[in-house]
Order: structure tokens, then C-alpha cells, then sequence
């Protein structure tokens, strides 16, 4: 093994510069084919077995992106169910003439449609730092997801982290600017909502009005796998940029009525479709709670990300009709063009939020189309925008849009500059999740009802 | 749910009187089925479905004996796998004309055998202690074996339990006389081996030359899983009682050559079936190899629990057959009987360790029947003794047969006073698994082949 | 310094059996003293002076009782303060014809009395467990204090202690049931008032109801020092016995109305005079207030140890004179004797409160008494009583007197069986303190009062 | 005392802009006055006492410079030692006709030499961050000490900081880019030598071939008190730049032979003159000994702060006669003036290290003044360069001076851009010490000893 190491060490170092694929040469290939077989027969027993897993982890470390997804191919080619055995499973199965025979059928049917794979994946946790390379190697193979062959291993290896993931086995810890440098330095490579642009700003959102929560899994210690950075204020807040001001004031803690949820990323691509941000909310909702009897509101604001990608082709679309007459007057009184919905979407693209006359212009137009696409637009019965989804199906209402909320270039070509507060009372959740859920209907604030109207 | 908890805590306490049985009122089973059907299907989403599983953890805790087997009843009846839909699949499957259709049917058939339950057994993890109550849930289920239709659900729980218990999610921990009070007052309770009989005792097991080692899980702190007993001596120990001996003078660790792993319990009734002690006695010997260069040997010291149960029967059996002429001739010169067998078997009742006489005359008739047994009586492939049979697989050899090396009641009953030394060679250990797993045969040390021949 | 040891070490195998003072040889005190000066001058910088320091201590533990009286008068002889130095300054101070000149001799003069071996037992806390070393040559040194000229260095050391363990420096910890064997151990050896009698009645002290706090030292880890034994329980614990009865039900600690300290016990014999339990008392009240808002009373269950030692002589010295009518003609009805006050005193050294006649009957005057002794009975204007003292100064009142409470040998010897409790109520301690240590009076409750008039 | 504060607290507002000294009001100082009466003479008891500290702690917070100055005055003047007790006393001693009554008078004196402010002082730990408070009480004292009257007031304060801050009471922490980001913050505010310019710069110096090291205390934690930054390299290194480069290519510690200390900086100004920076080096060698066995040398990377500040004087007074011929010949043909004395010392404050002709001419001359006054300028019989009289105490010898080493403007200004690289070698360092502390003779290295040659 040490010679394969030391052979793909070389090959990948070639390979970096472009000449050569370590798995071109047929000797590797097959060997690491040997070590796999060997691992998923457990040969010489189950620690030698790790062992094994444990070289061959260290080896996929060392190859290249190609390298790696040929190993993945092996895996998931070579390595699935026996689709034979499955098959004569079954014919034993058609062929029983009483209960106990079917029984035991099924249950051998259920050991053979687990992938022999599926045992080699499970002892890459002996690695050191194994629960990361298994996340890694997720996020690795979610970039290569376009070869369909793929997409039973990412079925497997899913399995295994949602089990392993499970969120009785994680731990809400907070994170402060008492904590660690490097898992602070990771928290500004891994938010994503709203981007961390120093050390100073950093600081700023861990002051002692804010908060900041993560999940961690204790076989990975100092890796966030999702974070939530919190606000205590005074009032729902409206606007983003206020929030992160460095230079606004300090309040008290104990003084604030709301906590608004402005920002949660989740750190661990490999951990795509585990969800856990509901389970963080919550937990945090209640901690919270706990520690300051004065908070009132616990809401976020929250992007619109998929507004302008679903409102401009229906302008272009539906044109004049779209709009109502007092929009229209309000809208031609700035722009000077035949054609007013082109226009409007011609100014969607400039520095509008500038221009108070043409703000103001904007804003009944923007502020209803935009509660429409939230309570109507949808994808199967779901909420099509995906913020609105996750934050509906945790059980949360429709609090209230925000109006030049958030002009970074970001969030005006995104949301148009909008925000919204998603509001989350505890003994709602619970009525929220199912009316949504099994009726796909949305519970909204009066305000934002108004909109609609 | 308050209500239902205090019926049964109510109908509990009349019952431990003897007089009722919870369950015999059909309206609180009535309710138990709802709030498990609430779980499974996750009504209210997840949070709120792990809320309902932990309420009904609690009332599970209330329960009395009758009780708890009726509700695990309930999930092996009522929440396994849905049988027509597996028939459907199936037929779907028969019926498929292509692979893309039959693998489709796989993928539904690997869904549909998973029971409707184990989502419910998982979530019980949310529980404070949620860890120990799974284990304390299986260890019920255990004692209730009896029951044909609870072996499924056992199955299912073992299932969860082995991927929740993987030794990548465990911690090794050496246990001292500064461990706390209350963790050393489980292991007093635990070991199964020898005897634990006060603080003095244990406090002695915990000396300088002595070490302690267990797996622990993260998230069941102070509850050890499985743990060994190690004690640094100079040559291989042959006697048990010696080496308990609080008297004994203390070496220093590092003038020591070899550990004697002594005694290795089972912590957890729950965790039967899920093998950990080839893992641990591995990770020990690595351990101490690194801190104590001084250790050139690993050995245990071992009951035979199964030799008398196995050697009785064939000496009943085959009488005098059994026995070499030379052997026959000692035992006359103590067995005043004519028939020397039976006086062989009344003998082996009495307590003739104390007499020296008897002692050697039997003392070449049982080393040999004891080779022969820990050699060569099996059960399939493997060793009929189960403490040989699990060394064995993990790779250790046959070392030596100690003659009066533990003469307590148990010692002489169980293994007429002979123990065992297993030898665990780093080296060796791949090598002897793969020849006992194999090809069934078994590493025996030269001292030993001549006891056979 | 290593053969000084080995010889010394020698020397003292030798003395344990009686046969050689380490000192005798010469040679090696003359070695010790050559250290000693090494050390106290700081030849070759503050480090290499240290590490002569660590040397020196690890010859002091190899050396015998007498060795370590005699290690002790080196230093309380030869490292004291130079006389001569001091008179030439205060010449200079006499000689001095401004106040400048004046500070400067006093200056001179406040460096001059401090003795050179200070620095040497400063330096002696770099030992590997050097705190601990300091604490128990003190201990040692106090066993010793007969000799007149190892007042002074105790005088030093304690000094330096008073600093070292000033309550600035020191931490309070709860010890509970997860605390270390290895502390808990040390708890049953240190309790000074009622005897830890095994494992079991170590843990029902440490039983849900129940609390014990310590002090510990950052650099005496493990090692308490000084602790208070708590129970929770409704109503003023008026019996020791009750209390301590590990059958006894466990109560909610949220259902407790009242706080009883039943024991309180220096356990490092060499802090002596360095007065902590005040502080842990009032530390103590406070954490349980915070935590528990259902405790409303907080008191002592504390023994009366100088009664009987006080009331006998007096008793034989003022004989009738002593007692009331009433009490003589109750102590008639059960003393047939001529001489009461002598069958009093008999009566005392039997097992009297077995008999309810007989305790009946000493009830009113041994309760009368006991009230006098502890509010009456001074050593000058302090209490006689030393736990009553201790107490006072503290700012408690005297609550009640409890009859029958402690009725162990030790109890019915010291106390006549008497118990009492002591009240502390925060808002009342500062003006209780001064009042007894101002103008010597004593605050007590009506119910005391009464058994005075 | 709330109403005091309250005061207090509005009238530092006031006094912020300037307007009000909050002592002026004699009232608020009568009320301080009394405070700090009650807490030396202990009224209501050891614990109000403290209690009473504590709010006067709370109140010297609140004051501005100049009221804390006058609370420092109040200290030193009316809480001094009682100069008429300590006449009587000595008349006592002068009269005393016998040993005994000579010793009770000093005994007496001890007690009397101590200020009665010693007792507050000592009370201010029990304030939240006590310890701080303390040491930033003496960096506020520091920094008044143009007042003649607070010096013995510091001397009182550095006493207690001494016995407190003793290195027995300390412990050694790595610190690295796993330590708390508040911490790592304070480190660049604390470094004295090296600027650190940015958090990738500090990231650079924790990188995997650097440590940093800090001593701690136990109730000060998050503060160091001094700290030291170790770069590990091959070869002495002779360029500061270089070292800090964040390019450079990182080494393997394990293939590093050599440690170079290139900054050590005290970090609480209140411990001025409390010498912890000899333990810490020793300690570092020590520590890094232990864990790697590859390092061969020990050496620092210093500046030579005093350098031009006593070259420049004298050159000017001894002009040429300072000079050798070949160091004139050298200069000349550089240095275009007639007076080359006066010409070289303009040059020094010009950009001649940027220009190789200069720099080659001026080397021999600077290198050799250098050494010059390095090994032969002295403060009475201490090296006159501070940073070289610390480490030759530490018992280091000059090991090499660096040309060119440190051409920040700071580095140019201070040392002409030159560096020291004093060697520490642990068997040396004893020897090292007297020689220098008692001879006051330096060990330098054979190539220096060239340079003065």
C-alpha cells in the first residue's frame, strides 16, 4: 500500500501540471480495486479491515479531481447490490405458499439491497478526522453529480450522514468572540447570506448584543456545520445594513424585545439536504427564551432571492396587464417611455434606489408584486421562493416586507432591495407547519394581507 | 398527554401491588396508538413529532413489565412493514420490462422494507438521556425474548444501535481512582467477571500497576460501554486470586514486562450482539505499547466457563473410554470406587483443590481434557467455548492452561480451577483470524500441543 | 545533592527502625546548611536558587520526625532576623534630625525584620506540589510547637499562608457524588464532627437533598480545604441522628424550606488560625439562595463540646447552690442519693437517655445550664464555647437549644446529648458581629431566652 | 454608597468635558474617607469589610485621572504607617534589658511597619477581576509617580503584586491559532517589540514553525502577563524581516535546529519591575526541549534599543580619536565632508542602508562600536543596554551582532539596523549569571571577541 501511496503521490504531483491522470496506468487501478474488495470482504477481520479504509482514505486524498471521480465510478459501478440475487430473492418471495416463508424473504431482500459499498463508506469514520472526510467526500461527489451513475452512491452516502447527523447527536454550542480564532476565521469563510468583510465586522456580530449559534457533531470538533447570527434590538428591524453597522450603539441585552434572525449558513456542502437549520431555530428560539425573559419577537430578515428571477419574465410576459391604474399613473410619472412595463424593467437594472421620486414611484408596485410571488407563486404546493419555503414549512407566518431593505448589489438584484420578517411564536409553529404542509396554505400578517389587496 | 402520564403512573403503582395492569383499560392504549401514529407519520413536522416521542418515552418509563411488553407488541405489530405494498413493489419489479424500471423498483422496495417504527425508536434519542434509554428499551426487549413476534423489532433496533455505537463515534477513556465516585460505582456493578466486593478492592484494581479502560459514547457520558481490566506484572500471571490480592506488593509500571487483561465486561445489556471487545482489547494493547515500552507481552487470564457443562456429559459417556491407561492408574490411586468415571464426576463436586493428593492425581486428566475442549470441540466452525471462541477470533492464540488458578466457588464449578492465557501478538493477530475464520483451525502454543498429543 | 539524598534516605530506612538519627553524621548537616545558604542567598540567580529550593523539600520528606525538628531549628536559628542590623538601625533612626532621614531608617528597617529563611520558604511552593508541601511543614511544624523557638518561624509561615490562601485566591466547588473517589476519599478522612462511616453514608451525605461545598486552592487541586456538610429539609433539624439516616425519604430540594450546616471541617491541619469557615458559611448561603429561592432558613446543627468540661467542676464547686428548687425536686424523684449534685454527676456517665424517666428529669436543668454556658460563659469577652464563638463572630444568633439531639458517645460525653442551632440571617450578620465583638453581647432567639430566666 | 456612586458617576460625566473634578465637592471626599476607615479597621466583620472594598473599587473606577489621583494620595498619606507608634516602640526596644523583651519589641515593629492601607489594598482582589484591578491600580500609580508622596504607596503595592504574582503561582500556556480570538486580540495590542500589523501577520506567527508562549494567572485569565515569540529555523537567523516574512515557506518543526525568542514584551504595566521574563525563557527552552529533541540552539533575535543614543554623544565629544585609521580610510571614501566624525553621524540619520556603497563602508565602524558597547558601556557594574543587561542576568552570552538585521525606520533609529543574537545554553547559564552578577564579566563568543579586538 505504502508503494501505491507513494506511485499516486507522484502521478498526482505530474498530474497538477497537467500531463498525467493516475488512473491511466491499468497497475493502480486494479490495486486500488484489491484494497476495496478487501475492505468490503473484511478480510483478516474487522479491524484490518479498517485499516485498510484508512489507506485507502489517505490515498483519495492524494488524486486529482479525476482521480477521485473514477473512484467514486468504481464505487458506485462495481461495488452496488447483486442485482441477480435480488432477483432470485424474489422469485423465492412469488414462489412462498405461507407468511413465515414471505417474512423471511423480505428480511433477506432487506440485507441485499444494502450496497456492499455502503460498509467501506461506514469505515472511512475510522480515518482521523474520518467524519469530515465523509462529509468531503459527499461535497465532492455533489460536484460531480452530473454523471447520473452517481447518483445511487450520493443516495448511500446521504443515508449514512442523515443517520450519523441524526440531531440527537449533535450540540448547540455559541460561538463568541471568546472562541477559538480558527473556528472564527471558518465562520467568515462560511457565511453566506451576508458576507463577512473583516476581522472588525466580525467582531462587531459577536458584541454583546448579538449572538451567534451553531450545530457542532463531536467527532468533528471546531467545524460548524450550520450557524445562525442573531440580533437583539429594539423594534423588528427593517433594514440590513443598519443591523451590521460597526458604528451603531450597544444596547443591553436585558433592555432588547426582539431577536432577529438575520443570517444562517450552512457551513458543510457535504451535509446538502440534512436539515438541520429548522432544529437550529428553534433550539436557539428556546434558549433564548430562557436566558432573556424580555425578548418578545423572535423573527428573521430574510432575502427574497428568487423575486426579480420570477417577476421580470412575468412583466415581459403579461406586460400592461400586470399592473393596476394607480400603479400605471404612479409609474408613468417617471418613466418617460411608450412602453411602461419595458421601462420599469430597464430601471430595475439602474441605481433607482437612489433616486428618492423614483423609489417612491417603485415602491407600491415592488412591495405587491412581491407579496404575491411570496403567498402565490409556488412549485408543486410549495412556496416557490426557497427562503419563504424553509422558514414557512418550520412553521413561521408572514410578518411584514421591507422596503429598501437591503441595496448591496446583491440584494437589489436579487430581491429589488426587499426584505422580509418571517416571525416565529412558538406555540404556532406547531398549527403554521401543518396548515402549510397538508393545506399548502400560508399564514400572513394583516399588513401583508393588505398588500394583496 | 399530562393526563395520560399521571393514569399510568397512577394505574403503575396500583399494579407494582399486583393488582392492574395499565394497559387493560382500552382507552389509554387507545391514546398510546394515537401518539404513536402522531410520531410515525410526523404530523406537525419534525420538531413537534420529537416532542410527542419523548412524551411517550416518559410514559414508556412509567410503565410496569406488562406494560412495556404490550407497547413494544404494539410497535411489532402494528408498525411493521406493509406487507401488500411489498407484494405490489414486487409485482412492479416481475412486471418490468428494462433495468431503469426494475432498479426503480429496487429503490422503492429498499424503502418500503424499512417498518414505519424505526422512525419512531430513532427519535426516542431526543430524550434527556435518550442514548441510555435506546439501550435501556433493547435490554427490555432482550429479557422479553421469548416472544417470536419481538425479534423483528429487535432487529430493527439492533440495526440502529450498531451504526449509533460504531467505534468511530466512541472514546477510549482510562478509568483511575480519580474517576468519579458515581462511575466508579458502575463499575463495581457491571463487572461480570470477577466480583468487584467493596471500595478497597476496586481502589485496588485502580493502583499504580493496575490500569482500567473503557469505550465510551459521547453522548451517555459516565456510563462505560464495555471495560478491561489490565494489571502490569512481571511474567505471565497463572492464578487469579494472586493477582487480586490486595496484600500484593505494587510494582512500578515501568519495571513491568507483560499485561494481563484479567477481566473484560459487557457493560450494557442492550448493546448484546454488537462487538466491541475486539476493538478495545486492540486499542489497549496500543495504548500501553505507546506509554510503557517496557511491555513485550499481552495476555489475558481467562475463565473456561464451558468445560465442566461440555466435559461431564462425555465422561457419562464414555466412561473409562475416555481416559489413557495412564491417567486411569492415578485416578485409582485416589478413587477408591470401582467405577473410576462417576467417582471422577462425584469428586469434581467436592473440594478436592484442598488436598493435595487429589489434586495431582487429576491434574494431567484435566489439563488434557481441557486442551482437548478449548481445541477441538466446536460449535459449526468455530470454539464451543465462548470466552476461547471470541479471543480466537480476534486473533489471539492459545497460550496456557493454568492449573489451580481460580479455585472461587464460580472458578470450580465453571472451569474446575483451570484458566486460560490468550496471547495477543500485534503481528500475529491478522494472520490468526484469517486461519481460524477460514479454515477454522486455531494457533496454539507448543506447551499446549503437548498437553494434546 | 543526589548522594546527600540517597544517604539520607538510607539513613532514614535505617531510623524507622529505631536505630539512627539522619542528623547524628555531621557531615550531612553540614551539607543541608550549605544548601540552605545557597538558597537564601540566590548564588547563581533566582532559577538554579529555586531549584536548590525543590532539592532541599525533597530531602525534607525523606527525612524522619526528628530529622524534620531538627531541619526546622536550623531554620528557626540560624536564618532569623540579624539583632545587630536591627540595632544599628535603630541607632540611625535615634540619630536622625528629620523626618527624611526617619522614613528612610523605617524603610530599612521594615526590609530588616522580614528573616532571610522567608525567602526559602517562598521559594519551597516550586516543589511539584509545592503549596501543598508549605501547607503540610506547617503542619508539621505545629506538632512540634512545645519547642519555644519554632514560634517565630511559624509566626513566618504563617504569614505567608495568610497570603497564599487569602480568600482572594481560592474557589468554591460543590462536591457531589460525580465528584473523584480519590477527593471523596480525602472527605471521609478530613470530617472532624460527625464520622463518615463508610461509602454508603458518604453518598446519602451527597444524596439529592443534600449539599457540601469546599474550598479549594488553583494550586492544590484535589485537596479541599475547608467544607461544609448541608441537608435540605423542612423544618429546623432539632437531631442528628434524623439527619444522617441514610433510610431516611429524600426530599425535593425545590421543596426545602430550610438549610441546616451540620458539619464543618478544617481538613488541612496546617492552616491553622487562617480563618476561612467564615467566609465558606456566607459563600455558602449565598450560592443556595440564588439557586434555591424556596430556602428561607439557614442553620447550624452544631455540638456544644465544652459543656460537660465546663458544668462538672462547676457542679462539684457550687453543688445545690447551682440548681433551682424545681430542678432539685425533679432530680430527687430519679437520684436516690443524699448528695444530689454528686448523683447528678454519676448519673451523667451512664447511659441515661435510654431511660425516659431519667431524661425527663435532667431535661430542665441540663437545658437551663447549657443556655447559661454558651451566653454566659466567657473567655474574656469572648464565648467559652469555641463553636459557639466561632459562630458569633460570624454574626449568627442563638436559635435553640436541642434536647437529646446528638445521643452518641461522643455526643452524650462532650454535650450531655445537646445540640444547637445556630441562625444565620443575612441582613442581620454585620450588626450581630459588631454587637458581640464590640460590646461582647450575644443576640439569641426568645425560646433561649426563656430557659435563662 | 449607591448615592455616592451615583454622584460620582455624574460628576466624572461632567469632569469628562472638562468642567468638574468630583472631588471638589468636600462632601463626596468625607464619604470616600469614611469608607475607607471602615474597611481598615473591619467593621461588621472580615466580610463587610470586603463588601465595602469592593464598592470603593467600584467608585475609583468612575473617577477620572485626577480624582484617582487624589484617592491615591488619600492612601498614601492618611493611611500610612503611625511614625509615633513606631517611636514608642523603639524607645521600648532601647530600654529593653534582655533578650526577650528585645524580640517583643520587634515583633511589635513588624506589625507597626506595616501600613494600615496594606489591609484595602489586599481587599480590592475580592472585586470581579480583582487581580486586574490591582495590577491596573499600580499601572495608574506608575503613571503618576512624578509625585514624591505615592512612591511608598507603590512600594506597598509591588510588594503584595510580588508575593501574588509570585511564578509559583503561575502557569505557562501555549498560546496558538487555536487560542480565543479576545485573547490573540490582546496579544497585538500587548506586543512591545515587534508591531503586529494585522490579524494574517498574527496568523503567520502562530503558524506550525512558530510558538508563542504566556504566563498566566489562575484569577486573571484571558490576560497574559508577559509573553514570547519563537520562530523554529535552521541557522541563527540574522534578519528580523525574513523572519517575519509571510511568504517565507514554512519548515517542519521537526526538522528545525534551532529556536530563536525574537520577541518578548511584558503585558501589564502594573507588574513593572516584578521580573518574569527570566522564568519564561527558561521555561520555553525547557518545554520545547521536551517536545523537540531536534533542537540544538537556543538563541534570541533582540534589538540593541541604546545603541545610538551612546554612540552619537560620543562621537561627537571624541571625534577621530574614536576612529581607527582603516575605519577613517573607509569612511573617507564615502563620507565627502572634512569632519568625518560629524559627517557619519548626519549619515546615520539618512537612508544609507539602501545604498550598498554606504552600507559596506559604515559596517566595519558600527559593528565594531557595537560590540564596543555592548560588552564594555556600563550602568554601574550592569551592561548599560537594557536588552542586553536582561539576558546576561538570564545567564545568555553574546553569542553575534546582525548587520543589517532590522532596517524598520524603529530599527534604524535605535540600533543603526543592527540585531543581537544572545544564546542561551541551560548547563552554561549558572555559571553565566555569577560570573556576571559577581564579576560583572559577560561571556561573549569568539567572533564578537574579533569584532573588539
Amino acid at each position: 500500500m505504502k508503494n501505491l501511496l507513494d506511485k499516486i503521490k507522484r502521478a498526482v504531483r505530474i498530474s497538477l501540471t497537467g500531463k498525467i491522470d493516475p488512473f491511466l496506468k491499468g497497475e493502480d487501478k486494479l490495486h486500488i480495486k484489491k484494497v476495496i474488495r478487501k475492505c468490503v470482504l473484511a478480510k483478516g477481520g474487522e479491524i484490518s479491515s479498517r485499516a485498510r479504509a484508512i489507506e485507502l482514505g489517505e490515498t483519495y486524498l492524494n488524486l486529482n479531481e479525476n482521480g477521485r471521480k473514477r473512484f467514486m465510478k468504481i464505487l458506485s459501478w462495481e461495488y452496488d447490490i447483486d442485482h441477480k440475487q435480488i432477483e432470485a430473492i424474489i422469485d423465492k418471495y412469488k414462489a412462498a405458499d405461507n407468511a413465515e416463508e414471505r417474512i423471511k424473504a423480505e428480511m433477506e431482500l432487506s440485507t441485499a439491497l444494502i450496497p456492499p459499498r455502503v460498509k467501506l463508506l461506514k469505515q472511512f469514520i475510522s480515518l482521523p478526522d474520518g467524519f469530515k472526510f465523509l462529509v468531503d467526500f459527499r461535497g465532492d461527489l455533489l460536484r460531480m453529480k452530473d454523471d447520473p451513475h452517481l447518483v445511487k452512491l450520493d443516495a448511500d452516502l446521504k443515508n449514512i450522514l442523515s443517520s450519523w447527523f441524526d440531531i440527537g447527536l449533535l450540540d448547540l454550542q455559541e460561538i463568541t468572540w471568546g472562541s477559538s480564532a480558527s473556528l472564527l476565521e471558518k465562520l467568515m469563510k462560511y457565511e453566506a447570506v451576508h458576507e463577512i468583510r473583516s476581522w472588525t465586522d466580525l467582531k462587531n456580530r459577536l458584541d454583546s448584543d448579538r449572538r451567534c449559534f451553531a450545530f457542532f457533531h463531536n467527532k468533528m470538533p471546531n467545524e460548524p456545520l450550520i450557524f445562525v447570527e442573531v440580533a437583539l434590538v429594539n423594534e423588528i428591524s427593517d433594514n440590513i445594513r443598519k443591523l451590521l453597522d460597526e458604528e451603531a450603539v450597544t444596547i443591553k441585552p436585558e433592555n432588547a424585545d426582539t431577536a432577529v434572525f438575520y443570517s444562517i449558513s450552512n457551513a458543510q456542502k457535504g451535509l446538502e439536504g440534512i436539515h438541520l437549520g429548522n432544529f437550529l431555530i428553534k433550539r436557539v428560539v428556546t434558549e433564548l427564551s430562557k436566558k432573556l425573559k424580555n425578548l418578545k419577537h423572535f423573527v428573521t430578515l430574510s432575502p427574497v432571492p428568487g423575486f426579480r428571477r420570477w417577476v421580470e419574465p412575468l412583466i415581459l410576459l403579461e406586460g400592461e396587464g400586470l399592473l393596476k391604474p394607480s400603479e400605471m399613473m404612479s409609474l408613468k410619472s417617471v418613466i418617460k417611455k411608450r412602453n411602461i412595463p419595458k421601462g420599469l424593467l430597464r430601471l430595475l437594472d439602474t441605481e433607482w434606489h437612489l433616486n428618492p421620486a423614483l423609489a417612491k414611484a417603485l415602491k407600491p408596485v415592488l412591495m405587491r408584486l412581491c407579496a404575491d410571488y411570496l403567498v402565490n407563486a409556488r412549485k408543486g404546493t410549495r412556496a416557490l421562493d426557497p427562503v419563504a419555503n424553509f422558514h414557512l414549512r418550520n412553521g413561521a407566518r408572514i410578518e411584514r416586507i421591507n422596503w429598501l431593505a437591503d441595496t448591496s448589489a446583491k440584494g437589489l438584484e436579487q430581491s429589488a432591495g426587499m426584505m422580509v420578517n418571517y416571525y416565529y411564536k412558538l406555540s404556532e409553529i406547531e398549527k403554521n407547519h401543518e396548515y402549510y404542509i397538508s393545506e399548502s396554505r400560508i399564514n400572513i400578517s394583516k399588513d401583508t394581507r393588505k398588500l394583496l389587496s
